[in-house]
C-alpha cells in the first residue's frame, strides 16, 4: 500500500545541465526520479525528452519550438520546464504555452551574485586589477603603466532597470555615482536617479555604462561603434577617465566586434564582459589589454547556486503536487 | 626690484619619486625651482639633497636618520619633507623633528581610490575575476572550474580602523557584510560594527579581513599562520566560502611565506596583495591560483595623484610663505 502514497505527486525529471547537489538529495528523497545527463540537440530531436515529465535547464540547452515538440506525445511527455537561473531566451515560451507546459525560472536567487559581479567587473577594469595580476605573473612591476581611474564622481548608465540594475543602483550610488538609466518600461526610479527617454541619452552623459536589459531582437548590437562613438570620456568630475563599459546580462547586447575596434581606437578605455554572443568564447577581444572577460560565471557563486536549486526544488514539489505552480513565466494555472 | 618681490617666498624642492605634471606646473608658475630625479642612498649620503630648501618623496625613497642628518648643514639645507602619500614609514619622524624638518603628508587625497581597490580587490578575489580573464585569455572556457561565493552575509574583519577601513566599512555594509574591527586607538564605532579587544577575536569570527594599520614593529607579520589558523572558513550564512584576506595598506604585515602556505593548504581560499615585503615583489606567491596582486597601484588613479599633487603644493606653497603649515606630521610648528 505504501506504494501508492503520493506516488502521482512523484515525476520523472531531466536535468541536462547540472544541478546543486543538495537540491538533488533532496529532489530524490521526495522520491522524485532524476536523470542527470546533457541531451543534445539531435537527441531531444528524437524524443528523448518526451519520456520525462519536466525538464530542468541552465543556458546550455536550448528548446526551440521544434524541440519542444519533440518533448510532448498524445498523452505525456514534458509539463514542466523549469531554468535555474535568470534568463529565458534559451526557451521558445509561446511554444511551450501552446502544449500547455509550465515554464518556471528563479528570477532572485542569483541577483546578489550579479551585483556584486558586475560592481566587480567595474572596479576591477577602472583600477587595472586584473591587467596587474597579469603583469605580476609575467614578473614585472608595472606600477607606472598601471595608472587607473576612480568610479567615484562618475556618472553610470544603466540599461535596463530589473531587480540586478537597482541594487547596483544602490551601491554605486554609495561610492559616489551620478546614476542614469534608460528603461523603457519603467517610469519612476528612487531618489537622485536620472530617467532618460532616449538610449542616446544614456551614451551621451555617462562614462560608465552596465548593460541590465534582456538579450530580444530590440536589445541585439544595442552597444554599437555609433553609440560608444558618443560617450563623453571625460568624467562627471573633469577626469580624463575614458570610457567603461560592463555586461553581466546576456551576449550579443554588446557588438563584439564594435567594441574591439573601439578598444583599438581608444573610444572604449576599459570592456568587461561575462556573457558572449556565442559561447565559449574564442574571439579576439583577449587580444586587448583593456579587455576583462570572464566565462559566464556572473551567477556561478556556492550562496546562488544553492538558492537557485532550492527555489527550483521548491516549484517542482508545488508543479507535482498541485499540477501548477504559483508563479510562472506563462502564466499557466 | 620685481626680483625682490616675495623671492624669500621661493624654494628649490627635491622631487625624487615624481610628481603630477598639473602640480609641477602649478609650483614652477608661482617661481619654485623644481629638480625632479631620483636620489641615490648614497648620492644622499654625500649631501645631494643639502643644497635644497625641500624636499617632495614618495614611497621609493627611504629617509633614515643617517640621510636626514647629511641632507641639513649648520645654516642650510632641507627644512621640509613632504611624503606625496600617505604612509610614513619611510621616514624617521624623530630624526626629522630633531633637526626641526617638518615632515607632511597628503592623507586624505588618496581614500577614495584606495577604498574602490580595496572593495575591487575583494569582489575579483572572491568572484575568481582575475583567474577568469586569465583562463579566457589562456583559450580555456572554465566556467565550471570558477565557482566564487559572494561577500554579502559575511563578515567582514578590518585590522585598524582609520579613515580608508570606516569607508570600506560603511560601503560593505552595503553589500549585506557584518563588519567586526580591531584597533587598538578606537574604542567606539558608528551603527552595527562590532569592535574587538583582541586582535585574535577577528580572526576567530571572520571569514574575510581586510588590513588597514600602518607597518610598525607591532604590526609586522600580524597575518601569519596562527593567526589564519583560527579562521572559520565557514562564512556567517553558513556557506563553505573559505578564508579571504586583502591588504592594500603596506607590506610587511602580511607574512608572505605564512599566507603562501595557507593558499597551499586550503586555510586561505585567496589572498590579494596590492602591497609586497619587498617591492618590486617578485617571490612565490604568483605560483598560487588563489593569489591575486597588483604592484602598489591603490592610490595610482588619475583622481588620486592630482590631489595628492595639489595637497602637495599647496603645504610647499604655505610653507615657504610662512616657514610652517597648518597640518604636519611631527606638529613643527
Amino acid at each position: 500500500m505504501q506504494l501508492n502514497t503520493g506516488v502521482e505527486n512523484m515525476g520523472r525529471i531531466a536535468v541536462t545541465d547540472g544541478m546543486d547537489e543538495k537540491t538533488i538529495a533532496f529532489l530524490e528523497s521526495a522520491g522524485h526520479e532524476l536523470e542527470l545527463r546533457h541531451h543534445t540537440f539531435e537527441e531531444i530531436l528524437d524524443g528523448s525528452l518526451a519520456i520525462f515529465d519536466a525538464v530542468v535547464i541552465r543556458s546550455a540547452t536550448k528548446l526551440c519550438a521544434e524541440l519542444i515538440s519533440a518533448s510532448v506525445t498524445k498523452d505525456g511527455g514534458i509539463r514542466f520546464i523549469g531554468r535555474a537561473g535568470v534568463g529565458v531566451d534559451n526557451i521558445d515560451i509561446d511554444a511551450a504555452t501552446e502544449h500547455g507546459i509550465v515554464v518556471c525560472n528563479t528570477p532572485g536567487s542569483s541577483t546578489r551574485s550579479v551585483v556584486e559581479m558586475t560592481i566587480g567587473h567595474l572596479l576591477s577594469s577602472t583600477h587595472n586589477i586584473s591587467s596587474a595580476d597579469r603583469s605580476l605573473r609575467r614578473g614585472e612591476w608595472a606600477k607606472k603603466d598601471l595608472k587607473g581611474s576612480e568610479i567615484g564622481g562618475k556618472r553610470l548608465g544603466l540599461i535596463g532597470f530589473g531587480r540586478i540594475a537597482r541594487e547596483v543602483a544602490r551601491i554605486a550610488t554609495e561610492f559616489g555615482m551620478e546614476i542614469h538609466v534608460y528603461d523603457p518600461y519603467v517610469t519612476e526610479a528612487p531618489g537622485s536617479i536620472q530617467m532618460h527617454d532616449e538610449i542616446d541619452g544614456i551614451f551621451q552623459k555617462c562614462t560608465h555604462i552596465s548593460i541590465h536589459c534582456n538579450l530580444t531582437e530590440e536589445t541585439r548590437h544595442l552597444v554599437n561603434s555609433k553609440r560608444i562613438s558618443m560617450m563623453p570620456g571625460i568624467g562627471l568630475d573633469g577626469s580624463n577617465c575614458g570610457n567603461h563599459i560592463v555586461s553581466c546580462a546576456r551576449g550579443g547586447i554588446v557588438d563584439e566586434d564594435a567594441a574591439a575596434h573601439a578598444l583599438e581606437s581608444g573610444a572604449l578605455r576599459t570592456l568587461a564582459l561575462d556573457v558572449f554572443e556565442n559561447e565559449p568564447y574564442d574571439g579576439s577581444l583577449i587580444d586587448h589589454e583593456g579587455f576583462h572577460g570572464s566565462p559566464h560565471i556572473s551567477a556561478s557563486t556556492i550562496e546562488a547556486q544553492s538558492r537557485i536549486g532550492l527555489e527550483m526544488a521548491s516549484l517542482l514539489v508545488e508543479f507535482f503536487e498541485t499540477g501548477v505552480t504559483s508563479t510562472s513565466i506563462n502564466n499557466i494555472q
